[in-house]
């Protein structure tokens, strides 16, 4: 693994790393060959698979990295980030195998760094997934002081014949929603841009006993791969899932259903959480523009033929957090 | 693959995908699956290798995108990212398979983000890599007007039995070097720090005719793979691959040398590139910091035994750019 700096002050990279070595080392399991310090990550990837498909996804956590620093905590979104990643893949059916990450700003604080990475590595080891590598660096006028970017890349691995792309889905199937933790990693800057003049740091009364604004932004994005593995294991066909990154839940959905089709789903059935609706009102943000750029309380969609959600089966009903009844539904 | 911004304007992501979408998906092979837009790329992984190693490695140009930014030239970061990965992972006998990167500023420019893409993709043809995904990412407050980063991952294979990792080096083995193209990647703030009162524009007597301090700055990162092939395909026996990056001449080659070995090179014998020499006359850097901070025209160093080294076998002889005299080798 490379855990370098790519910036001038090379000795806070140096640091960095002492400091996250132990937290990255626990994430390595026997694939994982060789140590930190190599040129790159090595990840023995023998028997992953009858007709193994890599699936690899890159991405960042937006501006919840502002979030992060105004508040001055620093390890909420290292878990954002892996289990967002974890997410991009999951949609296809893939279990995750590593994964790396990039941590880049003005100036590196090394107690920042080993934080973030730290967060990292702990929802790594949750999704059983090796914390390959990573770089550090120091970007002096590139990036604004005292702000950071943290990106991950996610490799995956799932059987061909297993491998979930939609095409399957026909009018008549039910969309399931599997409850969000919050914004996740998407629409921050519209929604520091609503919630710019409260506060952030007492608790607020809408959002539950004791939750400040600052709580709720900072959420951690949640992971579903225990979740949708339940499922999977239960025998219940997955006709399709859907991530409700970036594009809300107007623009992910197409990504996955075939020409022909379309989603419905009824607002009026799941609970909306009360943070989405505090920056709805406190922003004057209109109806479309919430669900084009919010989850709206539904973080991942699945889509699954009818017979098998009505009723829903135990597995499903089961899972903590799962919105069975979205009123979703495939339509021509 | 997803590319998908994560910020404010998605329509800005959206036009730059439009632009980049033939370029990558020129890098495709039969190997990737599906197309641009869904959740994560796909990469058929059957018999890749029999004992299959990925090497994985994610990494920045540090601020040479700050060059990029003020030239005004977008398109050879794209090239520096790919070669600079391809790199990171031929060091420990690696072949490429796929590339992810990232592109990320305060305000996405569509035809910036499509020239940095488009260098990628072209990078990535050359090496028979496919771009399997990327995102772009909109980030206002986070970076400084004008600026952006660039990140790229890279995910490659090596059969274990034939996995580089330094372990066989010997006192008595040499040390070749293979000339870089220029900075790489790496020392840029240092670089930009000694020339800023410097006319980036005009040819520059030291640097060769027609060539300006910009143009030399941006030269793109070399690519060592088929240099390496070549090596390998000819027999000749490599125990040891230093990829010059950040920390130079003297950081780096620890990274692969055994416990109770050191490497020894001679300055005196290959020639330093004048734009080194410039940087350090006008910045008046001492030589330890210039061979901690640059390649010094070295991008790769290649330790083999000695009875293959002298002499110099044709396939290394003949190798552009091969700089065999380096007068290197390996002390107890």
């Amino acid at each position: 693994m490379e855990y370098r700096d790519a910036g001038v002050d090379i000795d806070a990279g140096h640091r960095a790393v002492a400091l996250m070595k132990s937290a990255v080392e626990s994430t390595h399991g026997p694939r994982v060959l060789g140590g930190l310090g190599a040129f790159g990550g090595l990840f023995d990837a023998r028997d992953i698979g009858d007709a193994p498909v890599l699936v690899a996804s890159t991405d960042g956590v937006g501006t919840k990295t502002r979030v992060a620093a105004r508040l001055g905590r620093w390890d909420s979104i290292g878990h954002d980030i892996v289990n967002h990643c974890v997410g991009d893949i999951l949609v296809q059916g893939a279990r995750p195998l590593f994964f790396l990450d990039y941590v880049a700003s003005a100036r590196l604080d090394p107690q920042q760094v080993a934080a973030v990475v730290g967060g990292c590595a702990a929802a790594c080891r949750a999704a059983g997934c090796a914390l390959l590598g990573g770089e550090t660096a120091e970007m002096p006028g590139v990036y604004a002081p005292g702000e950071l970017d943290l990106v991950g890349t996610i490799v995956g691995v799932v059987d061909r014949a297993a491998l979930i792309d939609g095409a399957a889905i026909a009018a008549g199937d039910v969309v399931l929603g599997l409850a969000s933790s919050g914004l996740h990693t998407n629409g921050f800057s519209l929604a520091r841009r609503a919630l710019a003049d409260l506060d952030w740091t007492a608790p607020h009364p809408d959002l539950g006993p004791g939750i400040s604004i600052g709580d709720a932004l900072l959420a951690p994005h949640r992971s579903y791969l225990s979740e949708i593995r339940a499922v999977q294991a239960a025998g219940v066909t997955i006709r399709g899932l859907v991530h409700v990154t970036g594009g809300g839940l107007i623009d992910n959905p197409p990504r996955i259903l075939p020409e022909g089709t379309a989603m419905r789903l009824d607002r009026a059935v799941w609970p909306v959480p009360p943070l989405f609706t505090l920056i709805q009102r406190s922003g004057d943000i209109a109806q479309r523009e919430m669900a084009r750029t919010f989850n709206l309380g539904l973080g991942m969609l699945v889509v699954v033929p009818a017979d098998q959600a009505d009723p829903a089966p135990a597995p499903l009903t089961a899972l903590d957090g799962a919105a069975c009844g979205t009123g979703g539904e495939i339509i021509p």
